[in-house]
């Protein structure tokens, strides 16, 4: 029997509704698949409410205890009166930092039964591994001479060989596992300096995947390539900033952002890796029970294949595939589909 | 009469094909309006052939030359061996900075009878206004220990309370002359320097422009609305990468870059302004005449609004409108776009 330590953090809004599901589904596949295993789980509050209390977001100490888990399973957090960046810089990219996650890993499939946006999408199903830990995340920069007309303010992207690298490499192994296509996005046209020594360690790394087709792309006409043949996508790889936004793009035009999962996986194994949905708070649905809880689920998957549960995680991932086929125009409720997705695994 | 001075710099690929049309389109348009105007064109090379026989881009003589200009009618540059950057910081970003051109204009209209490959794109009329002279594209930054496993580099972003303002002082008066509605687009939850100088500067601003309605949205957030829900926007300003990828999703949803015009503008008067089609030198299509002209058609529907000749802007807005709305599925030569343009002004 193993025993997995995992911290749960729904942190606010909608998160506090998806994550429950998340987690009933995960125990309800152990259950059912026979895993001999165990998910042993404890709350930490990492949010909105908790900072409007006691001035906190995720204080050293908890950051220090998390360190012994497992895994992290993460919900949103923010509200409109919290200042911007309070909460990004204070608990999310804390963690990210922290915990030094590489590699942000974000699939993007179109479902059958799933509308996209898109009048001809076609097939999509690519992962976007976006890397986490430095590019323009990083909070280098300044202000100088504030609220005077004379103000300047910079903003460094930092790139290293050493975290470039990492990210790189793990992109081609997923490449390699997947249909050996391999896009790297960029703007080295302009941005020079970042752009050159990603470019030199994206073909470095390329030598030691003979079978991967490498690809370039500038990121401003990925834009229209998304839009107009998201298909040709297999693995994309690109810096923190990038990412963000492509892969809010490809949510979209996959349908949606209430499906969208993602993982921040810690590459070397030092600290816990971080599993959450893409979509925030969205405080304007919130405590209604209406938002859906599939993208918290799907990133139980994430979290299981990176436990090692490959069971749990096709267990799952089946079981979603089969809901979103059949879910008609009658709204369910948070919980609802929750249920209906574990009622599935058997 | 009023006699303007155009430089005009076809470029390479499909620039050479287009930009004919475009002028001889203004030119009728000058014609049949009954416009007391002449334009005086004066020939550039600025390309990617040119660069490959001398090894130059545009010389610092060219561009004291340049100055003595009203504007400047641009194509595209670029080909397949030029190594990225080059034509990049020699000739496009050499003129944007050094004509300070402050704003980058970008018009994204769905015209009837263009297919978006959007299911439901609504009305979608709205202009991107991108600051022009800044940002991530100043070229500040560097590298340190290259080709080793400890090499660093850095991309700054550099932002002016200066260069901010002038652009979104520009973004506010656009918005007061159409539907009165402002979204500011930045990641200030992240990029919290930069973020904070654009912010209050927005906000400063807009306390000049009490009839606009001004919202913010992060940056990738607006990749999901600008599939979503695209006509919610009026007027949007963002930084100039940002503004770069933005605009490019703006064009694929409303059609494709085929059909979208920018204009470089120097918005203090004292160097000339540049139009050009967003799309690049397209090489896979280059020299066989088929790539359609309506971009750099509209790039002089902007060069004619900036010079003040408003009747001729108007009629050739006209006179593309009414083409798109006409076209069949009969593929038309470059030429024959703009004699069907051209011959639709009377
Ligand atoms: C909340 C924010 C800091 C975060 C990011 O910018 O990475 C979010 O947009 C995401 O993509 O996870
Ligand atoms: C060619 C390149 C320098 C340019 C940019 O990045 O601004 C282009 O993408 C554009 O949008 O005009």
């Amino acid at each position: 029997m193993t025993t997995f330590k995992i911290a749960v953090m729904p942190g606010d809004g909608i998160g506090t509704e998806v994550v429950p599901e998340g987690l009933k589904v995960l125990q309800r596949a152990i259950e059912v698949t026979g895993t001999d295993a165990v998910l042993e789980t404890e709350h930490f509050e990492a949010s909105a409410r908790r900072w409007h209390e006691t001035g906190e977001t995720l204080t050293d100490a908890e950051m220090e205890r998390l360190r012994a888990f497992d895994a992290i399973f993460f919900g949103a957090c923010g509200d409109p009166t919290t200042p911007s960046g309070v909460l990004e810089r204070g608990i999310i990219l804390k963690m990210r930092f922290g915990f030094d996650h590489a590699v942000n890993l974000r699939p993007s499939k179109l479902f059958p039964g799933i509308t996209s946006p898109l009048a001809d999408p076609g097939e999509i199903d690519f992962v976007v591994v976006r890397e986490g830990t430095e590019g323009a995340y990083t909070g280098q920069g300044g202000v100088l001479r504030q609220d005077t007309p004379a103000e300047v303010a910079t903003e460094v992207s930092l790139n290293t060989r050493y975290g470039v690298e990492r990210t790189v490499r793990y992109a081609f192994e997923k490449a390699q596992s997947r249909r050996k296509k391999l896009t790297f996005l960029h703007k080295h046209n302009v941005m020079v300096h970042a752009g050159h020594l990603w470019r030199r360690t994206v073909e470095a790394v390329a030598a030691e995947f003979p079978e991967v087709a490498v690809n370039y792309q500038h990121t401003d006409a990925s834009m229209i390539y998304l839009v107009q043949d998201p298909g040709q996508y297999d693995v994309i790889v690109t810096d923190n900033l990038f990412g963000d936004i492509v892969t809010d793009l490809a949510a979209a035009v996959t349908g949606g952002i209430g499906l969208a999962a993602s993982g921040n996986i810690n590459v070397a194994g030092t600290a816990p890796s971080l599993f959450e949905p893409i979509h925030g708070s969205a405080p304007d649905i919130a405590g209604q029970q209406i938002a859906d809880p599939t993208a918290s689920i799907l990133s139980g998957v994430l979290m299981a294949e990176h436990l090692g549960l490959t069971q749990v995680a096709s267990a799952i991932q089946a079981a979603v595939e089969a809901d979103l086929a059949e879910r008609g125009d009658t709204p369910r409720s948070t919980a609802q589909v929750g249920d209906a997705i574990a009622a599935r695994l058997g």
